[in-house]
């Protein structure tokens, strides 16, 4: 069972070839405090909000400054987290928990994402494409925003939104088949 | 117009919105040499070998301990490979060669992919979903290549087939709008 309603994630487990169902959590999320314990603590609350014997939360946010950009709220915030971002390298960080028995097992992912230098032309472009909503920090890597972005280090996935693999170290059976009994 | 057969690159570019056609180029391909050098004389070749006001040719190769893994031959060469690269970091590069006018314009992308340890178990499983089937390395990091790969460094289309970063440097009014009026 899959504690989300991001479209995103139910995608890349549907590319993986993992059989789920997909229930959105009813949760009050933190928003404020050190990235990775933000995102795990979220994760868990996210797998502990739904029924299930087996239960899978994620949460995910940008970093910039020490600050988190969750998903911005109108056109203007998603204007003003692009322009922060521009020309610069930020974090994502995503924390992933699963229940399973009565048991929580988290863990969490980090990748560094270099945007390109972004003129207000193309701040305008991108918005216009509409791509910002419902996205933290206000961009899909996996759409038009692939043209935002010059480089990044570590799993593409979690950008995304689910950190393959974390999620593979987390619970290679669910992924891959031996890859329990290596 | 795209000078390529290959469904990865299309999709790219659908992704990004740029309106193209798509031919495959009758050419010989390089398979010896630098890296950069061979991905960027295929390119061109094959930009050159298809007709049209402003074609695109784009070359990719795997490279591991400066040898080059192109498409493997068959399911045996597809498990040799991944063998090769398990628990190792290896290169990916791509040349991009636009041609518009009678002028050639190239721009290269190296990527660098980490995979985590396989066991036979997960080399088997994987060769059976048919994935390494045309693709250079015998993986695909879009698919279920996903729970082979730890992280990357550097841009992750060109792992797919196509580096946009390096695309969008090369004709950014292709891709961005306002992005060629900085």
């Amino acid at each position: 069972m899959l504690a989300s309603r991001s479209p995103q994630r139910r995608a890349i487990l549907e590319q993986l070839g993992v059989a789920f169902r997909a229930v959105a959590p009813g949760v009050e999320e933190l928003s404020e405090g050190a990235p990775e314990r933000l995102v795990l603590e979220n994760a868990r609350r996210k797998a502990e909000a739904v029924e299930g014997t087996r239960v899978l939360g994620v949460d995910t946010t940008v970093v910039l400054d020490g600050r988190s950009y969750g998903k911005p709220l109108d056109g203007g915030a998603a204007a003003q987290t692009l322009g922060a971002l521009s020309g610069r390298e930020h974090e994502v960080w995503s924390g992933i928990a699963l229940r399973a028995g009565g048991e929580v097992a988290v863990r969490s992912a980090r990748t560094l994402v270099r945007f390109r230098t972004l003129s207000t032309v193309e701040i305008e472009w991108y918005l216009a494409t509409g791509e910002w909503r419902e996205r933290a920090g206000g961009y899909a890597i996996q759409g038009r925003g692939a043209a935002l972005v010059e480089a990044i280090e570590g799993d593409f996935w979690n950008v995304v939104g689910l950190p393959v693999a974390a999620l593979v170290g987390l619970a290679p059976e669910l992924v891959v088949a031996g890859g329990g009994s290596r």
